[in-house]
């Protein structure tokens, strides 16, 4: 019996390992993958996590690793099937058939980014195709770039990279914009910003890097050109809840409801980084989570004795 | 006028100039101390912010500045006297005279730890002498150590270091503790902790590290000498906000009243890192701060426009 569980080992569960270690608690951390790291891996460059500047997501995700078996916290690769709870031990199955239990248990799982599913999309992603603006737009300053969606979030991204960009594009398979009307106006209000309407990428290419992508006219079903130095896709975010959606509740959108505390609304049960309800979903907030999760797991714990 | 100051240089405030330079906003960070880093400067090893194991913190705060610096960010040395509230801009002015405009604000001034005041405090600072049992009870691992203190955090910090220590002592200066019943029933059931009634710290001395502290009877006014390796210093901390509580609204205690999206109760005026009320403060809560503080402005700025 661990004093905790932490599934996931991506930017969230690493600071929670090395919090938890550090208070003292036996925990285990359950990833899905042989590497730990989560989305931090497949990140080209990150230059937003203060004191780690310019610094190649693979790399950051050995050092995050790195630190925690520093602490000294255990691992285990399994994927997670099942996890069952009871006042005094939580029990989490994996699909080897192992069982595991625990006092508490961080749930830190993250979220996917949804792929448009274009070819190329894979190829070059990191080296023009970014799933975060907030994260990657400042690479891109002075040049020409487009957005795909046509969301809240999708909308948000375009403003924001009409700031530093030369020229956005906001490529939308409809005629109208799912956003919310106050953001469309503010959209409409950048004049660096054009919107496409009835497109779909058909084809990410470059040589090297990104250099223009395919377009498909969805209505009169024409193919076009259009040179781009970056290609942000923003069609939706799927977070890795399915293992537990019986036992935590979610929003409507599959995230774990959980604040500032990570405290879901099952007892002994944590829920850190971007798998949980919150607006901003950096690696540094992902990380902070792994600390105010720890402190919560402490108070609960302590409550129990 | 600036789209954004920043006042304060902490981890917050640091944090919050690289992610408003890398969204393209034109902004001031206006720091009290000729040096920006605020407390990590003092704190003698940091080994829980993931990616930098057992730093310096006088090299984290360097870090955390070069990092700012290569965003873009710039900085005045000036003290903060006043804040005035307008919708179209607020005005920062310091105590050389001068006035700075923005259309946003952060506050990130920090909070400071209460001192105890008595001799060898300042100097067994990260000696042995600790603010933050979180932060430093690891380092303490199997050793002796004392709390000062008698509120809830100082029960939780005994409580906390009674798991990895191997005797913790709770000094107060009361013949009753301030802090929470069912926390000092937790406290009680902890084996390895002894409380110290009506006893204040005279002297904290040793050779090099600390070696022990001198207490003083506060009825029979004797004293005498216990060996510790730690001091933990749980007294209270003080929001550093004097210069806005008339145009922000704070807490009690003085913290400027915000949640996890920083936005105070001022529109274009936001909080973070220490300064606001959080119940976490950490440097890498600090730091997330920056960045959620930098999402709000931005969805403030694009909502003004």
């Amino acid at each position: 019996m661990y004093d905790l569980i932490i599934i996931g080992s991506g930017p969230a569960g690493l600071s929670a390992a090395v919090y938890g270690r550090r208070a003292g608690l036996e925990l285990l951390v359950i990833e899905e993958k042989p590497m730990s790291g989560g989305q931090v891996l497949n990140t080209y460059e990150v230059d937003n996590y203060l004191g780690l500047p310019g610094m190649n997501g693979f790399d950051m995700g050995m050092k995050f690793r790195e630190h925690a078996d520093m602490a000294g916290a255990s691992f285990k690769t399994a994927s997670v099937t099942e996890i069952c709870d009871a006042p005094d031990a939580k029990t989490v199955r994996t699909a080897d058939g192992t069982a595991y239990e625990a006092r508490a248990l961080i749930l830190a799982t993250g979220a996917e980014h949804k792929l448009l599913g274009a070819p190329g999309e894979e190829e070059y992603k990191g080296r023009g195709v970014s799933y975060c603006a907030t994260c990657d737009g400042a690479f891109f300053r002075g040049k020409d770039v487009a957005v795909v969606g046509g969301g809240d979030v999708a909308v948000e991204d375009a403003i924001y990279l009409a700031r530093m960009c030369n020229k956005v594009r906001l490529i939308h398979r409809r005629d109208s914009l799912r956003a919310a009307k106050g953001l469309q106006d503010k959209l409409t209000a950048c004049e660096n910003v054009e919107i496409l309407w009835n497109k779909t990428v058909q084809d990410i290419h470059g040589a090297g890097a990104l250099e223009g992508v395919t377009l498909l006219d969805t209505a009169g079903q024409a193919s076009e050109e259009l040179p781009v130095d970056g290609l942000f896709i923003a069609v939706g975010m799927h977070p890795n809840t399915e293992a537990f959606r019986n036992v935590v509740p979610c929003d409507a959108s599959g995230y774990v409801i959980a604040g500032e505390d990570c405290a879901t609304r099952t007892e002994g049960i944590f829920a850190a980084g971007d798998v949980r309800t919150k607006q901003v979903r950096q690696i540094i907030t992902a990380v902070a989570d792994g600390a105010c999760a720890v402190a919560s797991v402490e108070r609960y714990l302590t409550a129990k004795r």
